[in-house]
């Protein structure tokens, strides 16, 4: 079936170097894209290309969660991007940012399209969006990542679409778009379960915005998942464990609210152990649906799985666009805004499952920086959820860099989730639950169940020296 | 008319002694009040007299918000209290927390309740409620807090209600309780304008749990607000201007979306000049309605004012009870679940105003801590709304101490708001408003615009060396 099916813009199909070329230097472009999924390739490279070629190009780029290195490390590297808004995770676009090159600017998964909406980050010059295909009003079929694109429609004043044809045309129908408006407007978001449908599978959009239709056959270029080893799969034991006893115990019910869960391999590590465990009727409510998704869904355990990406390992790829039909009905990937919203997020009382760099003793998380001074990828949509879910847990393993440095320490270097939002630390070593517990009452338990053996004395020495100290009991400072 | 209509509680009515008499040592006790203002004050003096003369009582306490000294002095004071949750703000408590004599867990405003309903503070043995009435069927008329009223009556084993009759009884109808249910339920709360009625005047009581029932007539024990003084007038002149400028860009709807004041002298002198100001149709979303939200109503501006809590200051409390009918319709007190619920606070775009102890060039605020050691009273819902809101205010004094310290300074104490979600910082010196910014510009903004004159050198200086030392550009750091 064709992609390009509206008449009015047949005429804007271009190539990637004659929409680069409509693309006015210090633009503030919105893309879409979420997760190294579904994020304009061929213009942002064609962009880069006029930066190397001695343009002064100094856009600014707004991104509602990762996008790949045709994207932001094209830019980075070129020197065409100026400065950054939502999480990135690219080691080019990252050395930058820690440089001063790069002015960047860290935002929640869930604030970028109100500030987009509300004006915040000025006027949006420019949408590109990657699309599988342009319908005949103008309306979008998103990729697998619906991202911003909704409100990027909406609010750029004009608009460059990448039609991919990677992209299966299958994925017509996974979509469901809540556009919410500027203030005053107040919009319930009705959901009630993670499996309702509140939208349309289009995004509406103005075909006079357009100004170019590019078409392509580039790939997305997210990395394949680790397989979950030994250290991984404890972490999902000690949490299965922690859910039965929690349903035992009439603190959580049967079945279990919708799951969240963070990105990368521990995170899928959980959800592939939740999918080998005795745990049923399960949802998933979550921004990135990665490979145990699938797992979850293909074990029966998951009726319904709602995100703002489907972001499949490249080695399962080709797998699950031959066979998407099984997933029709199953699957809904929403726009991010929706995905994150503090509301739906309470409201089903989520679990909460997010990956730290450390974790101090007070029980405040570092999310996002290393050294306590260089930005690694930012806080993505961790805060929406672990600040508004039902329980908040966060995993990581309890020592980093081969061993050599505990990943519980005594005070985080950047604070992303605060002593009053975290609940539940999982290292492979174990389990702390830390609801109502006092500072120090935290800082034992942490030690005990969660610090490699090898740095507890440390730990426990500076829990010590900070109670001698003088310092006050509600906090774990040496003076 | 008479304050205790339920025939079948007629036969609980005893001395405070009497009811202080059925608490058990050990106790996990929820109670009723919210910022020093109806909470129960008899029955916890009675429970400190047992201490007093010997008794091992070790109870928990559970508080919405901030409760007087005839509970939270007299039971720190006692030795009765072993464990604290939530907001609190006494003196002789805080220095017993800070000592490590009592264990005390600071909590959101918005997840107490969630937290009793859940069952995370475990079984709730008792709650002791202050009430205006108990109506024929056992439900109750709250007095000027709702705070948690409904969520104790319906997950307490059982309930001791000290009837106030100090509080007017004119109160009935004032308050919209809403009472949400346990996970898995999931529940719409359908407020999109801040005087939605969505809940009932009352709370249900199930009579049958009423152990005992107490004849009071002790004051609350609030303080007065301090007049607003020059620097108090500026920091609220800047705000007012910011308002008008953002409308005047598009950013802001005319008329504001509805305004969340903290607690304290700034923060009701903020909304003094708004209420003396040219903004028109205004309405008050909030989690405590002190003095000035009168002032708003009286003088025209505000329709509608929402909070938990109506706290007058001992001064003006006569005039308005006296008067209170004036206020019927245009004033409602919610339970603190619905005030301060993110769903509300997103959708409604609310303009969130709160006070910081200090701010750090990055952005962080510290709410709660003094020396970065020492708790002073909790964060309260300053993070319910600092984080859901359509824009983040926060105000303080430039210095502290005399002037002898600054409260913008390179890295606050104790982290209660991240970077992530504080967008506006306002000194008496000005206004930053740091949204979108990187790192860098965050911290020449802030001492240009808020930090006061005689600290910028030395905060200048604390850049320059940042800068120069080798850490990332993302982080203000030293290293």
């Amino acid at each position: 079936m064709e992609r390009i099916r509206c008449e009015a813009l047949k005429s804007k199909i271009m190539s990637a170097d004659e929409a680069a070329a409509l693309v006015k230097p210090g633009s503030v472009i919105g893309v879409s894209g979420f997760t190294a999924v579904g994020y304009p390739k061929a213009v942002p490279m064609a962009i880069a290309k006029r930066a190397e070629n001695g343009e002064d190009m100094h856009v600014t780029i707004i991104a509602g969660g990762n996008v790949g290195d045709q994207l932001d490390g094209s830019l980075a590297r070129s020197g065409a991007m100026a400065r950054r808004y939502g999480f990135q995770g690219n080691k080019d676009l990252r050395k930058l940012v820690n440089a001063g090159k790069v002015q960047y600017c860290d935002v929640h998964v869930s604030h970028s399209p109100y500030l987009v909406r509300n004006g915040y980050f000025g006027k949006i010059d420019l949408a590109i969006l990657e699309v599988a295909a342009i319908r005949e009003d103008g309306s979008l079929i998103s990729s697998m990542a619906a991202g911003m694109i909704d409100v990027l429609t909406e609010y750029a004043e004009k608009i460059i679409i990448e039609v991919n044809d990677t992209i299966p045309l299958s994925v017509e129908g996974f979509h469901d778009l809540f556009l919410l408006k500027r203030a005053p407007n107040t919009q319930i978001i009705p959901i009630t379960s993670a499996g309702d449908r509140i939208g349309t599978p289009y995004a509406a959009c103005d075909p006079s915005k357009v100004i170019a239709v590019v078409k392509t056959s580039l790939q997305d270029l997210n990395a394949n998942l680790k397989e979950p080893d030994e250290d991984m799969k404890k972490i999902a034991s000690y949490i299965i464990q922690f859910f039965k006893d929690e349903m035992k115990a009439g603190r959580l019910p049967d079945p279990l609210p919708p799951l969240q869960s963070g990105v990368g391999g521990v995170a899928n590590a959980v959800l592939e152990g939740i999918a080998n465990s005795d745990l049923e009727n399960l949802s998933v409510y979550t921004e990135v649906m990665q490979d145990a998704v699938l797992s979850l869904i293909d074990s029966g355990k998951v009726k319904s799985a709602s995100g703002t990406a489907l972001t499949i390992s490249p080695d399962r790829r080709e797998e699950l666009y031959a066979n998407l039909d099984k997933y029709r009905g199953k699957i809904l990937i929403r726009s991010q805004e929706v995905t994150n919203a503090p509301e739906v997020i309470r409201r089903l009382s989520c679990i909460a499952m997010n990956t730290a760099i450390e974790v101090d003793l007070a029980g405040n998380v570092n999310s996002s920086h290393v050294n306590g001074t260089d930005i690694m990828n930012g806080i993505g949509g961790s805060c929406d959820y672990t600040r508004n879910s039902g329980i908040s847990i966060f995993t990581t393993l309890s020592t980093a860099k081969n061993g050599t440095i505990s990943c519980i320490v005594p005070h985080v270097g950047h604070v992303d989730q605060t002593e009053h939002d975290t609940e539940i630390i999982v290292t492979e070593q174990g389990l702390a639950d830390l609801r109502g517990l006092s500072a120090y009452e935290r800082a034992d338990l942490l030690i005990e169940k969660c610090a490699h053996p090898k740095f507890k004395d440390e730990l426990k020495a500076y829990v010590e020296k900070a109670k001698a100290s003088g310092a006050g009991m509600h906090a774990i400072k040496v003076l």
